[in-house]
């Protein structure tokens, strides 16, 4: 086992577009684990766009701040090293959130939401699933449509981002619930992948058509529910199209996290008195409690094959900054991870 | 019985905030009624910030724009002056939705949602107040609470325009049901209004405090539930103020109705996703099937004193366009209502 822990720690808070030297690759000894406690070697890591909030100063959000010189912290899957805990053994393969790390110790009792470290079974996913499709960006996909956007079967559903981690997850959902889906990304390419892979009835590339008219076309009966990634323009195209009584599941808005001053919002938002319209905000963690449904649910259609994803894997965690930095970008398909050491299942 | 009837026609589209020449009163023979039919003399007729909207060019609205040329319309309570209709006697007091004129002919027959002609019963509440308290305005304010707020004793709720029609019904419903209740108007005045005589808890004036501070000093543990009437920047403040898990009850947005050209909206949207916060907008009269219930407890808590309510009242068919153009002002006190004709009941 080596002895040299490589971590990623906050070097500066961005002002704006993250740059490399926000960052820094830091080298640090493998901890040992004291009494009850347990070594993780991570395998993979996530990177995911709630993360560019966590490098501001901030308060009183749901979800602490990073902190400058400290390993950032996010969703991994590791496998224990060691273990002076009963519940954990070597081998023994734990969804964590201690990512941006090779090395970490922890208590293996649970600390707060059940995020502390949690066992997965690698017979039902791959070890990388557990950061995407039956992990959190798929949990909140499934929580989006469960419990806040609720739609029936023949509704329009309209997802922005859709080519994402949580968004090409939400399309297949939709789909499943019997939905007329129609999603928008970047790229002629992500198109493609939503119309030939991922199922979705209509798509188009926002970066190279007009909002209102691309919606006018693909959304000809309106919009029921939205699910929004994105915010910004492109929820003001989304409330000139929604349907009496629609539900916006407001998920993201990706499009203002690096903004240096606030951006002005829709000058529509009446359209939500009009059209009786329902915008709303959720964290996946208020959810916790549906963890047991998503995982039944969403391992079933795995296994019936009626839900497929993609991931965007980058090797070696000195380049997860530049994985962080590209996923903002929108430069993965699917969720995007980073592979941070050998995967014994592989 | 004078043979004149006095209508106020939309002569213009308004450019931005009406002006006189917008609208022309017109003199017509007082029409006569057919088989079926009942001719009815407005005693008193409503102003209210939806009929803006009308006024304007518009399609795909939960209701029609104003024509150019004929009678605008709106709530009025009038009484029958002859029938041809079993269903109608002469002297019955009648609710309907044919405001702006003095007289007109309607079938007896219910036309669309119950706004047709419905008869009033003045030993319940006075005849103007069928426009307000106990009318739409009051149930604007019920059906937030009841169905779109839904705010639990204890709660702080903070209501926008809170002297006007809907505003000051809205707080005392929040009092009723055991809430903090906190409101903001525009003069010194109103605000004596809200805290001397509707029991508001805290009240201040918008357009003299600045409102982040405000709202900080007047809902020192946040907000849980808006009832919001104004948009525009004070909605930017409430959600910079809102609790976890807040709701917003978007009943209107008077602050952008005479906007020629968009108004950006909030720039902090994102709150509602770190907040977990619900925006949900409405139309009353999608809530017909409560308006028993709606009558019941408002005429409950009239007779019992937990309601109290103000009018402006202005006098004359001919002042109905000064009266609607000050309502958009904001120079009401509660309910801006036109006195048309003399009141027998008075």
């Amino acid at each position: 086992m080596t002895e040299t822990n490589h971590q990623v720690l906050l070097a500066a808070r961005p002002n704006g577009f993250p740059k490399d030297s926000d960052f820094e690759i830091a080298e640090t000894p493998v901890p040992q684990p004291g009494d009850g406690e347990v070594l993780v070697r991570n395998i993979y890591m996530s990177v995911d766009p709630y993360m560019r909030g966590r490098m501001n100063e901030f308060k009183g959000s749901y979800i602490a701040a990073f902190q400058i010189g400290k390993p950032m912290m996010g969703g991994a899957v590791g496998q224990v090293i060691s273990s002076n805990h009963a519940g954990f053994a070597e081998g023994d393969f734990v969804l964590n959130n201690n990512g941006w790390q090779e090395y970490f110790v922890r208590t293996g009792d649970k600390l707060n939401d059940g995020m502390d470290l949690n066992k997965v079974d690698p017979s039902i996913a791959p070890l990388s699933a557990y950061l995407g499709v039956i992990g959190m960006p798929g949990m909140t996909a499934y929580v989006g449509f469960e419990e806040i956007g609720v739609p029936k079967p023949g509704e329009t559903v309209y997802i922005s981002a859709a080519s994402g981690a949580v968004g090409a997850i939400a399309g297949q959902i939709a789909k499943i619930k019997g939905c007329r889906v129609v999603g928008s990304a970047g790229s002629d390419e992500k198109v493609a992948y939503l119309l030939d892979e991922a199922g979705f009835d209509a798509a188009f590339n926002y970066k190279t058509q007009d909002l209102n008219q691309a919606l006018a076309e693909t959304c000809p009966d309106g919009i029921d529910v939205n699910f929004e990634n994105v915010g910004g323009d492109m929820l003001e195209a989304v409330l000139n199209r929604m349907n009496q009584h629609g539900r916006i599941i407001y998920c993201g808005s990706i499009s203002g996290y690096n903004d240096t001053k606030p951006r002005p919002g829709p000058t529509n938002l009446t359209m939500m008195i009009l059209r009786e319209v329902t915008l709303r905000g959720y964290i996946v963690t208020s959810f916790m409690h549906m963890t047991g449904a998503f995982r039944r649910d969403m391992g079933g259609w795995l296994k019936s094959g009626q839900m497929t994803y993609r991931e965007t894997v980058v090797d070696g965690i000195e380049n997860a900054p530049a994985a962080f930095m590209g996923m903002l970008k929108g430069e993965n398909l699917g969720k995007m991870v980073v592979k941070i050491g050998p995967d014994p299942t592989q």
